[in-house]
């Protein structure tokens, strides 16, 4: 639904609301795709919304509850009584479940856990004690499996029998007697296959898996890789716990995305925009500007020590600008370059130098010609002496800057440190640094 | 499959091939998913791969080909007999077989397209007629389709008959008459439903769907949006013409993530990197440096005008780098912010002035603490008078740069130009320019 009409069911809705005709309301929430139903209920007001949400029998109200962010999640939880809440989670997959619970109160999550069903109160209280960012942590318990030794008729009947618990089912996997995962069908193929014959005849046994403890990143680029649409979770000794479809995986993508996209604005994690106050979103952002201010500091400082050829020579100074931005501008370029191709696989270790090196080429070009530049206006502008010192000093800091952008992430990799920070301000401020030594060492040889 | 084993694996294949032991190349290659195959492939030596790829039945072959990067796909495509591409080609889906013959010289495809069956060749001319990175552009003609007349068990059968065609099946697409779109059928709700039932009675008629002229961005941003793992593609009358699959739809989830990270570097569209010559690559970064240059130069002149201020406060030029990288610095914070949420759909435009009161607030707070800081060290290093200088010319750039950094995107979007040209150079040279002329213009106000 587009933005306009979603605008318009908000104003519609909170008319009749004012009108009191709550029965029409219900009538237009009910016709809306729960997405579309979430998005119309964010933009309403907090009277209004209390009563739409109190209309939404429990399977809508569920369904619209995990759409929504985190915030607006919150005063729900927060306002509801604990029978209707306890009806609305159980119709909940396990994962949102969880993720649900982890942020009620330890006291509320409680009581919620010892009001509802034994086995979904089970599910949750294991799938808690995952990593968050883990394939257990991301997980859910609601899969289809049969043992290996069953008919494609017997699957069918598995299938239909858990059928109103799992939503989306799109492969069933097959484990042995002891639970191991050893292959998985689609439905397709389920579809195909003659009834009577044993699963594991017709069964695919290059299943691909991942374990509990795996990183959700690592997931992520697995299930892109063989181009999979969910994707089995083993413990340590194989047997199935649980399964990650594929929306889950788009939500990792995007979210690790949009983590490199901020560290390389020196962002801390803010997770969702919606939910952070002023202070706390100034309080994930100062650290970068804290250290640029005593990168800049610093380099007020170097400057003092050139006081002397500053006095002499006004128009260093016009260029210092100018040969700082450089550095900066480039090093940015070679690290995002080699960041982002790590990120998406892009670049492998298999492959690093080769890069390193076609990235030092790309700065010998780009240095080359910038410089000339520089050297020309100088010379037209100035004299030809400064002229030198800035195309020599601008050659050389272009190229460090580069070399220091495309070695910094990969080296990152190497210790196990995430690469993204290197695009981040930190590469900047060295490269800052860097220039400016390079500059005024050069125009003190040069210059006298 | 992990590095360490490709790379393992690559050593193996290559000490084979020097042995000339092509049958167990053949057994260990027969032996890989296709994916991780062409990994393998790619880091081989020409020779060998040449080799290994003629040993390929066209079924591995083609599977391979698609997942190899363009410059390898060409080598291939260029070296092969006719009668075996055609061969390759036609086991392709129809999305992957436009892409492929998308790339060759006119003459070739012109040669393949009339050697290939008359229904495949229709389909990809047909494809070739989309924008590449439209709805018609991605999609693959292969789906399955029943008209809603038709039983449960008939829908079965046309899945069987298409089978071999149609890879990945999930949902069975069902249309009227006049072959217009009018519901869907999952697989699992297929296997549940009576044989003997009309699809139209069992079928979910919310079927979400897409125009072939609508962008691939907006087309991911709807798939993510209903958790969909494949969406019809429709004609301007409603009738059905293709489907978009999640794994390409997760490419362009990648592919537009990376565009928006290069975009904030400064990097012109690069494609794919392995693809690029070091003077390709150097092309599409080279504006943005220039851009810097001239924005420096444009910096330089601006301090050639305060030249009499200058030399007489010599420690003004001190602050210069600090005051300008700290306007940019903060104006990349907010700008990045709200181009990804933008982006990911987080800010939407009923609520941008929410955001941008919010992102005030933050560079308020922020502002003064760093204002602050910079205050005390000048006044402790210099005096007083420069402390006021510094504190305020600070405080007044980064308010300045934040809302800029803030407002720049979202008006960017309100005509239609991609926000994410926000985040680049431009604003920090904007911000570069208008800080120099606030510090200046306030010195010979404060210190005459």
């Amino acid at each position: 639904m587009e933005e306009v009409e979603i605008k318009k069911l908000v104003k519609d809705v909170e008319s009749l609301y004012d009108a009191g005709k709550l029965d029409i309301i219900l009538n237009v929430v009910e016709s809306l795709h729960p997405v579309d139903l979430a998005e119309v209920y964010q933009h309403l007001t907090t009277d209004t919304r209390e009563q739409v949400f109190h209309l939404l029998d429990s399977d809508t109200a569920s369904a619209v509850l995990v759409e929504l962010d985190q915030p607006l999640q919150q005063e729900i939880l927060e306002d509801i009584d604990s029978g209707r809440l306890t009806e609305i989670v159980q119709e909940l997959e396990s994962d949102d479940m969880t993720d649900l619970v982890s942020q009620l109160s330890s006291e509320t999550a409680h009581q919620l856990l010892s009001a509802m069903d034994k086995e979904d109160s089970d599910e949750v209280r294991e799938l808690l004690l995952h990593p968050e960012k883990s394939a257990g942590g991301i997980m859910a318990k609601e899969f289809v499996s049969v043992d290996e030794s069953r008919t494609v008729d017997e699957a069918i009947a598995e299938l239909r029998s858990r059928a109103d618990e799992v939503q989306d089912v799109y492969y069933i996997f097959v484990v042995d007697d002891r639970g191991i995962l050893v292959g998985f069908l689609s439905l397709k193929k389920l579809i195909l296959s003659p009834s009577l014959a044993r699963v594991n005849t017709v069964m695919n046994r290059d299943v691909i898996s991942v374990k509990t403890d795996r990183d959700q990143e690592e997931v992520a680029h697995i299930v892109k890789k063989y181009d999979l649409v969910s994707i089995p979770v083993v413990d340590d000794s194989g047997i199935l716990v649980g399964r990650i479809t594929i929306d889950d995986v788009m939500d990792v993508v995007d979210e690790e995305a949009s983590e490199d996209i901020h560290k390389m604005a020196g962002i801390g994690e803010e997770a969702r925009l919606r939910e952070s106050s002023p202070f706390r979103m100034s309080r994930v952002r100062l650290p970068w500007l804290i250290t640029g201010l005593v990168g800049g500091l610093f380099a007020a400082v170097i400057l003092s020590h050139f006081e002397q050829s500053l006095s002499k020579i006004i128009a260093l100074s016009f260029f210092t600008p100018v040969i700082m931005s450089m550095g900066g501008s480039i090093g940015i370029q070679s690290s995002t370059i080699v960041v982002r191709g790590l990120a998406t696989g892009e670049i492998s270790f298999i492959d690093s130098y080769k890069h390193l090196y076609k990235e030092m080429k790309v700065s010998l070009i780009n240095g080359f010609i910038c410089s000339v530049i520089l050297f020309g206006v100088a010379v037209i502008w100035q004299d030809i002496k400064l002229g030198i010192l800035l195309g020599g000093s601008l050659f050389l800091i272009m190229n460090v800057a580069a070399l220091v952008g495309a070695l910094a992430p990969l080296l990152l990799r190497k210790v196990q440190v995430d690469p993204a920070i290197a695009t981040g301000p930190f590469i900047t401020i060295s490269n800052d640094i860097v220039g400016l030594i390079i500059y005024f060492s050069l125009s003190t040889l040069i210059l006298g």
